[in-house]
């Protein structure tokens, strides 16, 4: 049995302004049908062989991850870092929490955001990694290369006979493009960022090679405290030094092994990977969603709402969403990031939250906005209540236009049904909740002076929030 | 004396998104500031020099009409038309207008989507056409070339001795590019599209070149009705020939001569134009609204109403309106109309209708939708009120979020202020009407099965609509 570990930790910035910090890559429909972090997770779905899957995350994505993984009807435990420091802690502790009760498992760590089509391919490969695993390697999975990339890293399998898990003679960082070419001809590998090991291995060599950040890693989990069903980390946890697995372990360990593997497989890194491998028409141009090409070669074109047409395009993305564009060559994927630095730079919100905006409960989106006035449309899943609050500088109108809402103003509490509406008066404690079995939708209008998400006194919240969450 | 005669018929498919047939280019903010249709008004503020301007339009276009001239405080008549027959039918309206009281203006016949920057050349070039028009010429204007266009039609003046107006030797159609070098050094002029004549000189032309077409438009000019204050002309205008006056009477009148212009003027055709009369900066990227480019050159992008990021982009014109976007190269600009058209064959509302949509007594634009629900805003002006009207398949609540509308639901009517709502039930006879002094603005949330603008009985109406309207 093979215990997956899923990381969360990406945010994906080549990937604006579909990914935003607030809910990234492996979690937005970057492609068609289920997200990159539910495909991840689907994988592990033969329970003869894995294990119940362990995902370690920040805070901000732990609504997301619950409401995707019920989604798809998989159970995962939830691990919470205080803070992203890295993959060696994160991985560290997914580790430390694995044997914290006596047990040894094989882990696998599985980056979230990566995808791998050919499941049989890529079981078959896991499979050779925990024999491996079980023979103390720590192993990684060496991808054979379909073309040149310049975004990855490379692994230079050790010469010898030809094994299932071989040793590794070099850890290739990111090369340019006559470089990956050599590399490949020379037998390289791609590192796809996975591993695979038994927990006391792994542990066994970060306190050799990492002292300081087992010990971070140790009293985190000792200190872990239950946070609505999730293990949250102590807060030792933010010490531990901020660096990857690769250069603190693998680069140095004596235990390193990677598994030649066939699966196809992706980091959809960028623009340009999405491109790659989309379906694409006999012009290479690859669309999704409203879109019209007229006279277009090599386009990328996404759209969430709107018509999008494009004309005469040569090597161009366009990626549509509700309040940001991004109309880039395609050439330039990789300086995505830095147009989210720049944004980021000048506090643009575009730069790290999305227009609709995920919560506990559900989710809302601003529609419109005026001088005094706001619109959002507000969903709430079946069951979930926001929390019990008040404003001081607004009041509301809901009108509910799906399902059947449970609204309390001041003491009363009352259902309000499809087509019905209720007023908020400014100052008054109030709270929507969906009792039914449907999500309930409502159109709130907001009047005021002052309208922004931080006027809200919570005076119960059932996702343990306060007023400043 | 000179009377400006201002034409509106064109459709500017060119320019979409932002230029659609129901609010075509010279009424869209195009440009920063006054739209063209305004700007082309305030180029006849001399009231020593011109007359009261005479507007020419389709009815769809009215109502913009009359809401941008009062905006710049302009009093102006206007002849509205049945249907669209070309410039010959409505040149020959508006000169029939023009005597049918006996007298015998000198017009000047000046589109309403072109720009002209130079009012002062201008109003010189205006002066002398004049003086022409007065010895029975029909003058047109003859702009000196500042490039090699193709999408202009020259003017060939006959040799001779330099005067202010000149003989015409030739109309030539748009030119390929080494044609257009070529008419240039030949001292080939643009034809602007501009003409000046006295009203019975052109009447005279048409009689002996096209006399059905004044014998259809002289019964149209008798039957001419009075609309709201707008003259409509009768159903005969009709059956005029839909033909241009450059090609029935220009090309063959011997009265025909051409005012050599020094003017800046641009007929602002297609995006490549607006991108060359916009400021630039050293890249040559032209930019208004929230847009954010880098490492581009050449690029004009426009923004409404989202942020837009361009990045590595060279020659790339981005349109984006709530509602629609456009992606084009730079040298694709005139078969944007190809686009347009295609549209159309599709049945694409975004071909034709704007996302806010005028109506005489202000606008509404959709700003959310879903299953059973769909959200406007709508703002009423002043002293203005909608139709009396039902809905079979709708309720709708109305929050106003700005100004005191009053409300009639059945035989009841009240006021509903900031901050307050008031709900519609389905098939009750209603009205909102702004009572006050600065607009009323009010969210609308409709809910029920269908939710189409057809979806409408007009008991009564202040503007003479049907339901069909």
């Amino acid at each position: 049995m093979v215990t997956p570990v899923v990381l969360c930790g990406g945010v994906g910035s080549r990937l604006w302004p579909l990914s935003r910090r607030d809910l990234a890559k492996q979690f937005v429909p970057l492609l068609e049908g289920e997200t990159l972090f539910q495909r991840t997770l689907r994988r592990f779905a033969d329970k003869t062989f894995y294990a119940r899957p362990l995902v370690v995350s920040g805070s901000a994505h732990r609504f997301a991850i619950a409401e995707q993984a019920e989604e798809i009807g998989v159970d995962a435990a939830l691990l919470l870092e205080p803070e992203p420091r890295d993959t060696l802690a994160a991985i560290t502790a997914a580790a430390a929490f694995a044997v914290k009760d006596g047990d040894d498992p094989i882990l696998l760590i599985a980056p979230s955001d990566h995808l791998i089509t050919d499941v049989e391919a890529f079981t078959a490969a896991v499979g050779a990694a925990a024999e491996a695993a079980a023979e103390g390697k720590i192993v990684t999975f060496g991808v054979e290369p379909s073309f040149a990339a310049t975004g990855y890293g490379y692994i230079r399998p050790s010469a010898g006979p030809a094994r299932a898990a071989q040793e590794i003679a070099a850890f290739i960082e990111k090369p340019d493009e006559p470089t990956a070419h050599r590399l490949i001809s020379e037998g390289c590998l791609w590192n796809a960022g996975l591993f695979c090991f038994q927990a006391s291995t792994l542990l066994e060599e970060v306190r050799a090679l990492k002292p300081d950040v087992l010990a971070m890693v140790d009293a985190a989990v000792r200190d872990a405290s239950d946070d609505l069903g999730a293990a949250r980390l102590g807060d030792a946890f933010a010490q531990a030094e901020k660096i990857s697995l690769d250069y603190a372990i693998m680069e140095n360990t004596e235990r390193a092994a990677v598994i030649r593997s066939t699966f196809a497989w992706s980091d959809i890194g960028d623009w340009r990977a999405i491109w790659r491998i989309s379906e694409q028409d006999s012009e290479n141009n690859a669309q999704r969603g409203d879109v019209m090409l007229e006279a277009c070669d090599g386009v990328l074109a996404l759209s969430q709402d709107r018509l999008v047409c494009g004309l005469g395009l040569k090597d161009v993305i366009i990626v549509d969403t509700p309040d940001a564009l991004l109309v880039a060559d395609r050439s330039r994927s990789q300086d995505v990031k830095g147009v989210v630095a720049q944004l980021s730079a000048r506090e643009r919100p575009e730069a790290t939250t999305h227009a609709r905006v995920h919560r506990p409960w559900g989710w809302y989106q601003a529609v419109d906005k005026g001088e005094r006035f706001k619109v959002k449309r507000i969903v709430v899943a079946p069951n979930r209540q926001l929390s019990l609050q008040l404003h001081h500088h607004r009041a509301e109108h809901w009108v509910v236009v799906k399902g059947t809402a449970s609204v309390t103003i001041g003491d009363d509490t009352r259902l309000v049904r499809e087509n019905e509406s209720v007023f908020i008066p400014m100052g008054a404690r109030h709270r929507l909740a969906n009792p039914g079995r449907i999500p309930v939708e409502i159109i709130e209008v907001q009047t005021g002076a002052y309208l922004e998400e931080d006027d809200i006194v919570r005076l119960q919240d059932d996702f343990g929030r306060s007023s400043e969450d």
